[in-house]
């Protein structure tokens, strides 16, 4: 039964490999869009495109899009652990280092740093394509909830 | 003439007190909705509602749409310093208290804790509207760029 | 027996009330000292002196001791919630307005600002006695585990 | 003169180099001890001896002494960089993962993540010696003074 768990998780992530729009259940993550081009236990890509509408008045993506990124990229690392518990999230430090315009694609990376049975520590980070700029990295503590994971509904 | 700046910043957010869509300039600003309930230096209320394209696969509001709704106050209440060079965001940090759900309105409440010449550090919060508690907390530092402010687009 | 925890709990706030040298059990707590000037469940004040081998190459109070004064009357705040099982820190995070010199009386405050089932969040402030300048801030995570508290020893 | 300035940075983390007791210009540093073990631009290392004096009620290393020793790390690490200006420490947020018991040997890795003009991001790491397990992490970020840098109190 672990052993099918784990076959739905591989499932799982195979079937959004390189899909431009796969059919997420969270719905602001299909807002954002983004193309799993990576992953394995612990560790994931997805390429986003800077869209119009995630930029602030300047014309540069928009730091709380940039938060919802990496909250992302972050959330979905987390599910690639094939974890047998939810974990939800205790806090989201994003640090800022430089901007991204319109149109521009951005490489998120996500990885597990510290798995705990109840507290995990995973990173963020955010790269523009073209010339591999780090624009900014995030942080988040999770903790692991009672609540049990079914998969089944994903592939609905 | 640094008179008639005071006037055009409480033009602009007397402007927008209360209306249902005020014509903002940041794209991702105005996906995320918000209505100014009240304002005065360094001290901001909008009023959010949960739309379903902002919650994620639990329905419950997507830990990015909170940090991306935190990090818009916190924006509008460095705005409403009546500064005369742009801030920009070094770091977010957003705690996570309590989940939301599609259709339920949010207070959200921003405050300058520490102005300083250089670097300004400020507080945003996420109330439900209904029961008063603390959905998520925000704290954020910003660094004075050169840049100087010009609002007159704003009334364009 | 929980009105006897819950005595046992005053009784070690109260005997440390105004002491100059309390003999706690945190050997790096007694080094940092502090006097306890006020408590309630939730919200404690404590008293510092910055001494010289607290400061820096610049003669300020070091931010290392800045942050563990600021983690220490969280860590106190945290006594003060009468709780039956220990709770252990998830992160801290510390920002830092205004240097504070040798000889300088700092006030430290602590507070609970949402205590959930398993996870809390408390902030910590730190002042200047003489004119109430803010000189730092902090928010702790903390983890409720399953060691349960025996404040005898504390009696000893 | 540049170049000057160069060899005196070298000289400092030379001189340095292996020391049990180096007499450096912090007084709260010199308490915390630590022994510098390797150092290039950017990129540093030291070992630290967890003494009584260090420890919590637990009997573990103080969560505020792991926030200080991170801090000290680093604080040389952005020495290394050999700056023209002071740096000043905006904010400090450490996750703390493992316990550090009386006698253990720590090793503490600076790091320089993104060197802006004004803003600077750095990241430290605690691990034991004996198994590598990382016990906490932090990052910073400091803002560019005005202050130039004068080394030569230091080789006095």
């Amino acid at each position: 039964m672990e052993e099918k768990k784990h076959n739905r998780f591989a499932e799982l992530f195979n079937s959004q490999l390189g899909q431009e729009n796969p059919k997420g259940l969270s719905p602001f993550g299909n807002w954002l869009g983004g193309v799993l081009t990576h992953y394995e236990k612990g560790k994931l890509e997805k390429e986003y495109t800077v869209r119009h509408e995630m930029t602030n008045a300047l014309g540069t993506l928009h730091g709380g899009a940039i938060a919802s990124i990496l909250d992302e990229i972050i959330g979905a690392t987390v599910i690639s652990m094939e974890f047998s518990h939810f974990k939800t999230t205790v806090n989201l430090v994003v640090d800022y280092f430089y901007p991204a315009y319109e149109g521009q694609v951005l490489i998120a990376k996500g990885l597990m740093i510290k798995e705990g049975k109840k507290i995990s520590h995973l990173q963020g980070e955010l790269f523009l394509k073209d010339n591999g700029k780090l624009i900014a990295r995030a942080i988040t503590n999770m903790y692991t909830t009672d609540l049990a994971v079914d998969l089944e509904p994903l592939f609905k």
